[in-house]
């Protein structure tokens, strides 16, 4: 069997945990494993062994691992504002790279990333792992069948109460605190635009045009660190936080459609990604898993959001039967097991078949620097007061011309 | 008892249903009803004696009726272009008045009505009847009694399909099909930004201050009437309309919360208001009828949405008993019964009695300017591609020396 020999680079958090996730598949081999702090690096070594019954060699510097003749391939998962440096570093070694998500610092680092994938050519995807959801892909596959008629609008929320991850920031090594002190942007738009991209065919016969942003005061980190003082590092103690609680970017794109994005990380919370999707025929609502094409003959109009949310929870689930993609119809308990429901092991093992077989990448350079680069935007919409900034078009046009892919077949395409 | 001697201006869908609501309470005494069209002024006169007993004056004009020396209040349900003027030409000629929402056609209207207020100082009342809601008051004592700790974001939706009402609109009368066919904007946001902009004290020290707004395609009404050609009026056949199907706006208050708004009338959906606030102790949600203060000690986090909101649904029941405001907590059966569960009933009652006792209304000209001006500026930032939009400040400063109101005692306050 063909096997690819993985370099995995950053291993704290994210990094550990899909390193264990490719250490699940026969055709993956991790060979080397990356990271400044030496006990992760240990940790992670000993992960490697008590899996693979082999030691990986272990690198401090990723421009080391890099020059490593036997790593073929490299899954970065640093922080965010080291993704788009190592990975062009990365394809430029010839390395096929897969990054993880993030926004990006600037605009401008989302053209370097395309120009190095466009002088390379080095096989490069994004590992936005919710395009691998099972709602995502239902609601996706309802769209592409025509269920839910011609999609107008979709949107997305990260609603993720972050306030101890972030606040431990000093503590634990966390990159986010230090974005969270001092910037004021949609930090994190992926997890929603990803999948709602692909169902809008962004970058392949559409594109967004144009964003704004607006950010709520920020409130939440200052008051919980307030009052969490014991168990606060003392530094943060009275300091404001740049980021607003609540970010809302509205994106219009090309064929007229709109996107909606909600950044929701710093207030209680119940974690939501509010995926939705909204069509001349009906919706999908992941927040409820409902699925509405209209009442029925003689049903009757009622008039409370509660009572409609009842009688809509869960009424997705008998779509499922006939649109769910084979991906999931088809997945086994194992395979739910690997990482955040199931989605983070159809996305690396996606990934390691595609290298293998020198297949094209599903989430390529062109949607990288396309969902990257809200954060930067959207940072520069809000300093100037909600102001209209252009996305740029990262693919020159090709937009214009590339196929839409049928992402229903994701994982599952050979 | 005293009574209240009513005109009623405006008799279609809206309005007939508010004379039936006013002449539930024996405060109320319909001396007049007015409309142009003469079908719709028999049948109130019918229900008024049906009702009472004793015959209605009948206006088809309304500058007639604003003659009469009889009547003390006007209730004004005509088209949304004509409230303004018609409740400018109310106070002018010395009636109370109560006007219906809408949204406004320019904002020049709006500083027409709060000069002829400030000129005249007629009682005026607007009536936004979900100022009233049992779930929005709830949700304005959580606020008000601290449990959602700093509040830093509202957002609220009109999520109602309208499809079949607007394209019945040249058979009917109706004018939402004008405003469809031409205009492209929030066209109603006062069901939603009303019972925030209470919540914020917009007008009672904050104000709004700027919006952006960006429309999808529009695509719903031009498939609806394609597709139910049997049924609907020839003219529309093939018509474009210009009414984006989703209305998304951001506005920024000057105490640094945002407010969020949709218009979703034209897309299969089911009703809701999606009315939800967001603080730093806790959220209310309207869709779930939940109220989320953090997770419980030891309680685990959940990474899915449908998960949760079966968790979350129906929780701010428990709530009720300790916080619902008493016109809620002592309704009736009779009372939920008086128009859209209640509200109506509430709202109505409230206005008659403080013209009878001759006390201030709780929803003045100022938040009628404020809350209506949000269509033109919708519309104008839609035109100008999402550009940022200043709200007037309709008070001229003195936002920032009038007092709170508590609107937790609406309509039982004395």
């Amino acid at each position: 069997m063909a096997k690819l020999k993985i370099g995995v680079i950053g291993l704290g958090n994210r990094g550990s945990c899909l390193l264990d996730t490719i250490l699940m598949f026969e055709e993956s081999d991790v060979v080397a494993v990356c990271d400044r702090y030496r006990d992760r690096l240990e940790k992670a070594e000993k992960t490697v062994e008590y899996v693979t019954r082999k030691s990986p060699k272990k690198y401090a510097d990723y421009k080391e691992l890099l020059k490593d003749d036997e790593v073929e391939a490299v899954v970065i998962a640093t922080s965010w504002d080291t993704h788009v440096s190592i990975a062009i570093d990365a394809m430029i070694a010839g390395k096929k790279t897969a990054m993880e998500v993030g926004g990006a610092m600037n605009v401008e680092e989302c053209w370097k990333l395309v120009y190095a994938y466009e002088q390379t050519k080095t096989p490069f995807m994004f590992l936005e792992n919710c395009c691998y959801g099972k709602t995502e892909l239902l609601a996706a596959a309802l769209a592409a069948r025509g269920v839910l008629g011609e999609v107008v609008h979709c949107s997305g929320a990260y609603s993720h109460d972050l306030r101890e991850e972030v606040t431990e920031g000093n503590r634990k090594r966390h990159y986010r605190l230090k974005h969270y002190l001092q910037r004021n942007c949609e930090n994190y738009p992926t997890h929603e635009l990803g999948p709602i991209a692909k169902i809008l065919g962004i970058n392949r016969g559409n594109r967004m045009v144009s964003l704004v942003s607006v950010a709520s005061k920020s409130a939440g980190l200052k008051e919980y660190v307030n009052e969490n003082k014991d168990r606060i590092d003392p530094v943060l103690i009275g300091k404001d936080f740049r980021q607003g609680d609540i970010l809302n970017t509205l994106i219009t794109c090309q064929n007229g459609e709109t996107i909606a994005l909600e950044l929701d990380t710093t207030l209680p919370v119940l974690y939501d990604r509010k995926f939705t999707v909204r069509g001349t025929k009906g919706l999908y609502n992941q927040t409820l898993h409902a699925v509405f094409t209209g009442l029925s003959e003689g049903e009757e109009e009622v008039w409370t959001g509660l009572e409609n949310s009842r009688k809509l929870i869960n009424s997705a689930e008998k779509y499922e039967a006939e649109y769910l993609p084979a991906l999931w119809r088809e997945a086994t308990e194992k395979d739910k097991n690997l990482g955040h429901g199931g989605m983070d092991g159809f996305l690396i093992h996606d990934f390691i078949l595609r290298c293998i077989d020198d297949r094209e990448m599903p989430i390529d350079v062109y949607d990288a620097a396309a969902w990257m680069c809200i954060t930067p935007l959207s940072e520069q919409s809000i300093m100037a007061g909600g102001a209209v900034m252009p996305i740029p078009d990262f693919t020159n046009g090709r937009w214009m011309y590339r196929d839409r892919l049928d992402v229903t077949d994701l994982g599952t395409d050979k």
